[in-house]
């Protein structure tokens, strides 16, 4: 980045771009060029928004009244959105505690501004989701981000949480799975936590995005453990609703209030369309297909962990969930993105270099997104063999 | 309010609700209990999105890819939208310098976020729209909101910005026309207060989003005067979108770098459905639609004027724009909350108080928006002065 212009804020020098954006960039020259890119760079699913989501939006704007919603989000969807986590966790949650917002972005930025004072310290894991740390920086707060390893699934636990514990943490982050690391958080370190937080006045924030897509296990959702933290969801990654933008917010009682008037200020509501639309996210025939795409994203995760051990990347635990790999290239390169812009040029492949997620042993891991199909990751899979297997 | 969770943010003291909330929620009982209320407090368009719109909507939504966008908006919008500025106000934009964003408020967000560092002092006009200075207090700005009445259009004016200049003011803010009041800036006091700005190393932002709903005279964007200004705008108010929450931002060159890394992060995208829906906002056939809705806006516009003259209110100024009336009810009653609480009361007539748009003589006015049909306008007239005059 070159000297900032005057009038730009200070806070403007700790919001990173993405990196990959430079090799999505050189990725479009190369396609410009005639070249065939693989895609595994992008995050969000391939599959289009399910049928049924579809047409409930077509009818929505075909019935014509597309004003404002209510602040907190349409009644009936809050109340569907409860509704699942008794159907799918066995939750009871009031739908007063729901708040529909546009994306898990919105949910983020409200969550942590209601929670986090300038200067206040929010607690989370390097290697994460970096919009986090960003999210803190633009109200002014701190992240501590712990390094965390294979060791301990890339993920907090009670133990790292208490040994990083410092005066002003006010909000620790858990992301379940995790992106970059697909990685969940068992059950008992959420509760764990959940209690260090309590105990000493903080809360809990759990981004429960891909949550959806978990492929193996039983895992509960935070909400069954305490009704104190905040829990982020959207309709983006298992309900295949990315570009709507619609995602939801659970809270304490006790944030509600303040909510609504963060989000009656900051935002007005969520799109209409998309919350009518989403209302066919939750039906027996829209599920239906969502698990029928979920079990091709196992497969895909099988295939693409398996040959990625093979090939010689470090993957010491095969994620739960998500869509990604987050692989070791340390045999490879000890420049990530080098590493990465170098498989871009020299087989089309694109990937994400680790410096996007954080800085603990960033340069030695890539991101491996399975958003595309079996035969693309397969052919893939050849390219990078020939490369650096030649 | 009670007191705050110890939890919640200090900021969000400084956050204030819609007192237009409570007459609204007071509103809805009456109807529950059969009252036949008339809302003049509402702040959208009552018309529907025009049909072209939501046919373009549609087909996007059926052909089936909803991905996101690119994070500053789709590059055929973004054209679409400085071709408007050409062929309506007849200035040349580059189309790199225009972000779609989701609504104006996700432009005032970006605006201030890259702007104003926490305590750098944003300039404002009292009365104003509120959601203004929350957006300054959310990122840990100062407001000075500098008394304004009916002898300066109840706008800043180049004077008063030099009066009230003071050390630390990085941001000044004008709407044009503005919420409440209706009332435009001339063209001669934005180019000498974006003059005043660029002397004293401040930035001005405008908001036009009301501009496309000027009913009289002929009034340039900001764009014109300038290329230093920041132009928020609307697909809500003139093109009639609300419930899809679109919007853009204007920004000088020098400042669309930061602003697509703070998009990146903050939101993502804007709305991939709507966006292809605007897309269809500047054709001729819907341009044809919306001019006829002005019209009716303008007929509405005049009748309620002159009748809530006669019913003595106090409008010294003929607003140009928007759809609202800012009129003193100091005849009545110094306590226009309570005079807001009793009209609705004792006639079904919703009306916003004074207070959600400042502190400046708020207790003397009153706002009604001619967002109901003129038969409705004319019935709650005639509700008026059956209580007021009886």
């Amino acid at each position: 980045m070159s000297t900032p212009h005057p009038r730009i804020a200070a806070r403007m020098a700790g919001i990173a771009p993405f990196h990959v954006m430079d090799i999505l960039a050189r990725a479009r020259q190369l396609e410009a060029q005639g070249h065939a890119i693989i895609h595994l760079e992008i995050g969000e699913p391939d599959f289009p928004t399910p049928r049924p989501i579809i047409e409930a939006g077509m009818a929505a704007l075909n019935q014509g009244d597309l004003h404002y919603t209510p602040a907190l989000g349409l009644p009936q969807l809050r109340s569907a959105i409860a509704d699942f986590y008794a159907q799918h966790y066995g939750v009871q949650l009031s739908a007063q505690r729901v708040i529909v917002t546009p994306g898990a972005s919105g949910a983020l930025l409200l969550a942590l501004g209601v929670l986090a004072n300038p200067g206040d310290t929010v607690l989370l894991a390097d290697p994460g989701y970096p919009c986090n740390r960003h999210f803190a920086r633009f109200i002014e707060a701190r992240t501590l981000a712990v390094p965390v390893g294979a060791d301990t699934g890339y993920q907090l636990t009670p133990e790292l949480v208490e040994r990083y514990w410092a005066p002003g943490i006010k909000v620790v982050l858990l992301a379940s799975p995790s992106n970059p690391t697909g990685t969940v958080v068992p059950d008992a370190d959420v509760r764990a936590i959940a209690g260090i937080c309590a105990a000493r006045g903080a809360t809990l924030i759990v981004d429960e995005i891909y949550h959806g897509l978990i492929y193996e296990g039983s895992y509960h959702t935070a909400l069954a453990h305490s009704n104190q933290v905040f829990v982020v969801n959207s309709f983006s990654k298992y309900f295949q609703m990315t570009g709507w933008r619609l995602g939801w917010l659970a809270a304490p009682e006790w944030a509600i209030e303040a909510l609504d008037r963060l989000v009656q200020n900051l935002y007005l509501a969520a799109s209409t369309p998309a919350q009518y639309a989403a209302l066919a996210a939750f039906m027996p025939a829209t599920l239906a297909i969502l698990e029928t795409r979920k079990a091709e994203l196992k497969v895909r995760r099988d295939y693409l962990a398996s040959a990625l051990r093979e090939l010689g990347f470090d993957l010491p635990v095969l994620p739960q969930g998500a869509f990604y790999l987050y692989a070791g290239c340390g045999r490879f390169s000890q420049d990530s993105f080098a590493f990465a812009a170098q498989i871009l040029e020299q087989t089309g492949v694109a990937i994400t270099p680790g410096v996007d997620f954080g800085t603990h042993q960033a340069q030695r891991f890539v991101r491996f997104a399975y958003t595309t199909s079996l035969p693309d990751l397969q052919e893939a899979v050849r390219r990078l063999r020939e490369y650096l297997q030649p």
